[in-house]
Order: C-alpha cells, then structure tokens, then sequence
C-alpha cells in the first residue's frame, strides 16, 4: 500500500456524521491530489448518497438498504458510478482495492464489512464501536492477520493513539478516557428516571448523531469506549480510568510510569481525530478551529459516579468478565435504546436491562469466530426485547 | 555510548535543587545498577557535595571555588574520590568521559563545562538557561558536531519535548509555553513596586532556588524560557506563545496543523523532567506523585500581561532582534537581581535596567565565538552596574 503520494478511500457510512465529515477532509486535503474515493455506501439518504459519489468521483455507491436501490441507480443515472445494493454489496464495496477504509458504519451492521476491509489489508480508519466492543479479539486478530494499520477515529481513542509513543507502550501505567459528562451529568437519578429521548439528545459540546447523544446522556457510550480501549491499546481493566470532563477539551490521556501524562486537545470536531486516521503518521493541515486557551479560561474535572451513571460500572463488569459480555452489554443497549427512544422504556431502564441480560449470559464463553458473536449478539437482543416487553405489561 | 544498560553520568551542580533531584533520581533507578556516576561539581557547600560524591561512588569531585579545595579534600579524605577546584577542574569535569552529563551549574558560569560536555559528545540534559539564551547558535552547533543528544530538564521544556514526534516538525504550528505567572500574577504594577526579595522568593507551586523565584516573580523566567525554546526546537519567534496557567500541572504544549494540541501534565516534581532527560527514549519507572484530576478539580488559563510583565515584551525584542541580545538581556538581568535582592533597586526596574542595555547594545551584531559571547555578556554586566549605580544616585 502506497505511504505516500495518493491514496486509495472508501467510506463505510458516508451519509452520517463521520461520514460527512470524512468527505470535508478529503477534501481539503484536495480530492482529487490526495485522495481517490473508491466506494461510498449509505443507508436511505440516497439524495446525499448520490451527491456524495458524483462530488468525490467515487467508482461505487452502495445502499445497505435494497429497497433503495432503484432511487439510488436513478439519481446516478448518466454517471459512470456503479450502484448496488443490500448487505453482500456493502461487503464487497468494502473489500475493493483501497488503501485505507473508513468504518463509519453504525452498530453492529458495520461488523461484517470492516471485517472484510481487515481481512484485506487495508487501513482502518475506525469509527465503528461494535467491532471492537462485540468482536474485540476476533477484529484485532484480523487487522493483524490482514497487515493494516488500525487507527481510531473516536476523539477519546484517537487522543490516547496520537499520546502513545512507540516503543514505549511497556511504559504506560494508565490511560484516562475523558468524558463530557453529557446533558445529566448534574442531575439526580431521580430527575433522570423521566426525561424523553429528546431531552436527552440535547449535548452540550459535540453535534452527534442521535444514538450517541443518548449513549453520552447515560455514559452507555463511554462505557462502550472503555471497552474499546482495552482492545485497541491492550491494557488491562484496572489501568483504564474515566474522567469527567465537561468542556471537552482534553480528548483524553495516556499517563507513563515517570509520572509524566501526556494529553490531546483540541476543539470539538470530528475532522481533526478523521484527518490524523486518514493520513497518519502525517498531521494534515486542516481548516479546523484552533484552541484558545485564555478564551476557554477553564477546564474542570470530576470524578464519575458509577451510582448515577451505572454502564460505567457495567464496562468494569463487562471488562473483567471478557468473553462475549462486550457483545452482550451493547445489544442489549442498543435493544434497550431504541425502546427508550420509542418512549416503552424509561431512561435508567436501559441499564437495568443491560445488566439483568449480562447477568443471565455471564455463561457464555469466549467468541471462537464471528458465528459466535452474531450468535451472543442476537440472543442478548431477545433476551432484551422480553424484558422491555415485560417492563412494558407491569407499567 | 551506550544506549541500554548502564551509564556513566556527570552531574555539574550537584548540589543545586536540580543537581540534589538528579541524584535522587540516580538513586531510584539503582545507582549501582543504571548509573555510574563518574564526576559531581558544586560550589561552596562542601559538606554536601563530599556526601553526594561518598555515597554515588563518583570518581571525581569538583568546587568551583578554589578557597574551598582543602576543606573538600579534608572531607574526602581516606577514599579513593579525586578532588579538584577551580574553573579549569569543572571543565575537566565535564569532559571527563560520561555518557550523559546533567548541565546544572546557574548562571553564565555553566557555559563553558556544558559546551565541553557538548563537544566531546556526550548526551547533555541541560538545566542551565545561559547555554541557549546567551550562545544558543553556538551552543547547538557544538551539540550537534559533538553528535550528543540535547534533552532539556526545565519542565516546561522538557513537556514541549516530549510533546513533539519524530518527523513532525514540520507539522509544528505553534508551541505553548505554561506560566504559573508566579506570586504577583494578579498584582497590579504599583503593588509590585515596593516588594523585596523575601516576599517575591515565595512561588506558589514550586519549590526552586533563589534567582528563579525571583525571575518567576518577574516572568523572566519564562522570557529566558522563550529564548530557550527557539534554540531548542528551531522554531520562528511568532510561534512562540506564553499562556498563564497558575496551578502549573501543564507543563507546557505543541500545537499541530491539524488542530491537535499536544500537552504534557505532571505533578510540580523536577524529577520527572530530570529522568526523562537520564534515560531518554525510555521512560524510567519513577516514584513521584501521581496526578489525580478530580483532585486537581480545574486548571485555569489567562492571556499574559506584557504590561505588568515587561519581561516576555524584553523577550520577544531579543528574539526580533537576534545576535547577542539573548546574552545581554541574560547579563543585564542578573545583575538587577543581584542588585534587586541586596535592595539596591526596586522589583520593576530590574525590567528598566534590561531594556535599557538591551537597546544601547542594540548594534552588538551576531556572536562568531564564545569569546563574542562572554564580551556581550561582560559589557551589558558593566552597562547594568552603571544604571543600577545611577538609580541608587537618583533615589
């Protein structure tokens, strides 16, 4: 694979927020100079889609969705882009010739084709929790076996990626991930026990899509980070530390054994953790806002409460069990997610029901391939499912 | 030399805070295992520098001062320990055959040694400002055609340090020094005109020798550190910023072209700095505080006042100006200090006096030699001691 000179794209989820943003730096950093975009897949936003592929000269476009493939063929028409559709396409656009794959894919849908992007060899600009959440040691493995690079696009991982130095991992006695705290972090469980999902989307530094607006509301997606990080950086359990921080401002930190701490800062946007995945170990210059530390005046720190935000506590279980919990914990959160959302469920139930469903799979081993994890991950969103319906019938 | 295993150290200054953490440091990493201390160098306080040198096992101990040789050779008396005085003997210290040599004599009079250090090639962890403030071309020259490494131990130094990557300079947009803004940041001017050197001395975060207090006090501490810092890591002067942080647990910052800011933390504990330096690339495993953040609740940030703080204004003409004004600004304000702590002249017009031999030495162009250099440095001294005698006239 080319270090240098022009590089080979695809973007796995090019119509959601990373998505977008992806495009943004690929194109500053000049399209048609730096990068070529092999392949754009989206789900039903076939407008932006469309768009997508005919500004970045993309060769392919894919719909996860089959139902969209005639609109989506349609608003393509008189191009030479090549369109398809459904779940196999989305795997083949990520199995085409490129360099580095961008995998924005959200939940566990994105699994399948950024495997197919490891198994390959190509570069992984991860985006994508589950793969690392759900299929921890399986994905790594892959990544490996395939000889690319897998580099985190999460703020809080790519922040801890951009503060470890080679050669010096055995040097690192913690890594701190830093959380916003999100819109409750002042509230009581009780305030939290009635809040709608629209109340909750509201954060208060970073424009996200709507799953991980909630997952900050409930620090579900912090502990999905924690998770994440010990794969990523293979650390153990007790060395992963969170926390609270509500500017944002520090993505967070690696702490060595001198003592010394080193942390990545920057505004909240997306590009720059995006710009530094897709051209490592190149820094990009990039149009992004730059701190201003006598404006900003202030950055705090809390500790978290594991009582008010249980998935934190949740991550630890999930951590120190290992297996399949991972995979476990986050259907059933994303079970118990869209239940909120859909008002069945209340906001502190989403953990109650990721718990009870851990708890009642803490049997299961460890995941001996991906069958297994689909296996894990479908029978926790069952499991899910019964106890909201069963929540739903004794309210 | 060797880069694994042990290694023979020098430590000029052994008995300054610098030279006393060092050692503890030696100490930590098994003085008898990791290093071997070839030389210790003090001044006047023989007790310490005889123990410091009985119990590292050092070949060679030297006073600069030659009134203090029989009193040191009386302490050292019945060991094996060589023992010399004088300017010569330090040089003869510092060239002696070590792999590192801790650069930690104050003032001018550690120019020469650590130049000799840095010619006969040996790694310099440099403490002493002078070095790059007064001869900063010079003295890089010297490291590099020594083929040593430069490894700075001033904290905030050492954090820009270890906040740059390999092959990223070039992606180097700006770098933040951190200033504590010492213990009259929120005085105003005319507060600051009656102080004494008893009341300046007393640093809110760091426990630190007499003439950095006081140039803390005055900020020109951090307009030396400016001057450092452009010879340390070849940047212009407008990239180059100082931000008043009072808790002092940053220790200082690299701003990319991507956004990312680059910061090292720590607690106010030389030794960190003083190991990083010892062992570089690799981080030593250190007892020292650890940081705790939901302790440290907040970190604050204000813009420097060039005003109350003419210091950093000094600092930027020198760095405008180039040449010798480093040097001059260096001599010129430590003899204000010395005149300011025998309360010969007032808090501000240590500033005064700098300024004023900065611009009538204005047309001194660059240093060819050390010998430019200790010219510039001995005439802003007697330009200095005529203002200060002057003022004392007029008061």
């Amino acid at each position: 694979m080319a270090e240098t000179g022009r590089r080979r794209i695809s973007i796995l989820g090019s119509t959601g927020s990373i998505g977008v943003n992806t495009l943004d730096v690929v194109n500053q950093l000049g399209t048609r100079e730096a990068f070529d975009v092999v392949a754009v897949t989206g789900n039903a936003n076939v407008a932006l889609l469309a768009e997508q592929a005919r500004t970045s000269g993309a060769k392919l476009a894919v719909t996860a969705d089959e139902k969209c493939y005639a609109a989506l063929k349609e608003a393509l028409a008189g191009t030479d882009i090549e369109v398809a559709a459904g779940r196999e396409a989305l795997i083949e656009a990520a199995s085409r010739d490129a360099d580095v794959v961008m995998a924005a894919i959200v939940g566990t849908a994105g699994l399948a084709p950024t495997l197919a992007a490891a198994k390959r060899g190509a570069d992984i600009a991860l985006a994508n929790k589950e793969c690392l959440v759900s299929a921890g040691e399986l994905f790594v493995k892959a990544v490996a076996e395939g000889g690319g690079r897998l580099i985190p696009v999460d703020s809080e991982h790519s922040a801890i990626f951009q503060c470890l130095e080679d050669n010096q991992h055995h040097a690192v006695e913690r890594i701190v991930l830093t959380a916003s705290g999100g819109p409750f972090r002042t509230w009581s469980r009780e305030q939290m026990a009635g809040v709608t999902a629209d109340v909750a989307r509201a954060h208060p530094n970073w424009s996200m899509g709507l799953k991980i607006s909630i997952g900050s509301a409930s620090m579900f997606n912090k502990a999905l980070e924690m998770i994440e990080a010990k794969h990523l950086f293979n650390v153990a359990p007790e060395q992963i530390e969170v926390i609270v921080h509500p500017q944002s401002v520090i993505h967070s930190m690696v702490g060595y054994r001198d003592g010394s701490v080193l942390a990545q800062l920057g505004c909240p946007d997306m590009r720059t953790a995006i710009g530094y995945a897709l051209t490592y170990p190149e820094r990009p210059q990039l149009n992004v806002e730059r701190l201003d530390f006598a404006k900003l005046a202030r950055l705090d720190f809390e500790a978290p409460d594991e009582v008010r935000f249980p998935a934190l506590r949740l991550a630890r279980t999930a951590l120190e069990r290992g297996g399949v919990q991972g995979a476990v914990m986050n259907a059933a959160e994303e079970i118990s997610f869209h239940a909120f959302c859909e008002g069945r469920i209340g906001f502190l139930q989403m953990a109650d029901i990721a718990e009870q469903v851990m708890d009642d799979m803490v049997g299961y081993g460890a995941a001996a391939s991906m069958d297994d994890v689909f296996a894990a991950d479908a029978e926790a969103r069952r499991r899910a499912g019964e106890l909201i319906a069963q929540k739903e019938m004794a309210a």
